[in-house]
């Protein structure tokens, strides 16, 4: 568990000492997120994981604290603590009783520091598929919101599996008409033709930050994939903005060695930021 | 605002003075709750409300605290208010960053009083037809999860909308296929060829307990409905175990006069439970 020392809580643009039960992130997940690698202590892409923020609570109506207030706390959250991860959580503040967001209150939010996860496996991920599959939902289609339900159930599908399944490192998931969307905290990428693929968000899903960073750099399209086409793949990886480029070596039956196009794509990463360098490749 | 007074925080089967930021609840909405009325200093229904709980802390593997102590918390609560309306929130407690859930935390958990809503209008209520659509996801379907962000969409169409909407009592929301579903907080029932119909919830929509008791109680039938069917129905009330049976007036353009089989539906109900005993009708 962590403890109080690795978080600061905020209203508005004040700091806090305590939560208020009556924020609406704990009664309706009603508040957004961003998770964000912390690299020689500062933040990879803070302005991109900003205007994510910022584009969320456009669509949610949601108030944020002060940009220049929100950036300088947690820079120097991330000064101290040089490298790991930082999350920020925004709640829409409270409101009383039910499901009226009411007048505008001051964001409820916080920072929190945790350690970097453990490294991922040199020779690759191994995927599993996860049965669980997200509702279609344009409306909060690409947004990093705080209803995660899906993604609890479906991470829970193998931290309770069979030994046998126990080693899988992630698990890829499809909307409910059995198109793939992304890992359950990361997104992914296919080779396909000679050209990187990732599955459009109009419906579901999370629209990561290195998503976004990828789409550019490597010129990447947006389309609608089935299982069979990501069994089909030259190459496949995950990605998010912990860990960047996550090559794939398994998912079920099927085997990838590492494809030099994956090695170019997380040379590029690395020439983006250098938290993102590979370490060998 | 309410007032830090008006809640009592807990960890497990244990009184605690404040929140936790590491909680789940805030992070992902990974918690249930329960809306209750409070009549006399006695809460109708607690077993049902303890019951569904029990039920979706089962499908969403959710730790709840000692059946007994949360009894005993609830009622002395309900006992000090005497009228009012007691919700109880159970958040899935800190597991670290990342969606697993690790091992079974105790419940977070915590009882608010709030003040009865205002009176319904004695004329019946107006609804309004909602723009946003919910999801359809058999997984959560059923469940008064803390997963409530189409429900605060829903709500806020109509908290800013033109000044000859903004009267609406209630909106009726339908899923992602067309089919009614339920009000943003509230179950409906409509009266089709002299039989009480719901919609069945496999879907989406919470499983109210009120509309558990109806069910029962009038011997009505889950089933398919569309607009054009409530639109042709002979009688429509939305119900919840706060406000017992709320009878419609007006849904867009359509009037209806109270029907006699509500206001006998009604008497019913005031004779499961006196919370509910309709003033006139």
């Amino acid at each position: 568990m962590s403890t109080p020392d690795h978080f600061r809580l905020y209203v508005g643009d004040a700091a806090v000492a305590g939560i208020d039960p009556a924020h609406r992130g704990i009664a309706y997940g009603d508040g957004l997120f961003e998770t964000m690698r912390v690299h020689g202590g500062a933040i990879p892409w803070w302005d991109r994981h900003w205007a994510r923020l910022q584009s969320g609570a456009a669509r949610l109506d949601l108030r944020l604290p002060d940009a220049a207030f929100a950036a300088r706390e947690a820079a120097a959250m991330a000064q101290a603590g040089r490298e790991g991860v930082l999350k920020l959580i925004c709640s829409r503040g409270p409101g009383g009783r039910g499901y009226a967001p009411g007048p505008q209150a001051d964001s409820h939010w916080q920072l929190a520091w945790h350690l970097l996860p453990v490294a991922a496996p040199s020779e690759g991920l191994t995927l599993r598929w996860c049965a669980t599959r997200l509702a279609r939902q344009p409306l909060l289609a690409g947004l990093k919101h705080c209803n995660r339900l899906e993604q609890v159930l479906a991470r829970a599908e193998w931290a309770d599996a069979a030994a046998s399944e126990r080693d899988a490192d992630e698990g890829l998931l499809c909307d409910t008409a059995g198109h793939v969307i992304c890992a359950t905290a990361a997104n992914v990428f296919v080779l396909r033709a000679g050209r990187w693929e990732t599955p459009a968000l109009a419906q579901c899903g999370v629209a990561g930050v290195c998503r976004g960073v990828l789409l550019d750099a490597l010129g990447a399209q947006e389309t609608v994939l089935t299982p069979g086409d990501v069994d089909a793949a030259d190459a496949v990886f995950l990605c998010n903005a912990v860990r960047g480029i996550l090559p794939v070596a398994r998912l079920a039956q099927r085997r990838w060695t590492l494809h030099p196009a994956t090695a170019q794509a997380r040379r590029l990463l690395g020439d983006v930021h250098p938290a993102f360098v590979p370490e060998i490749s």
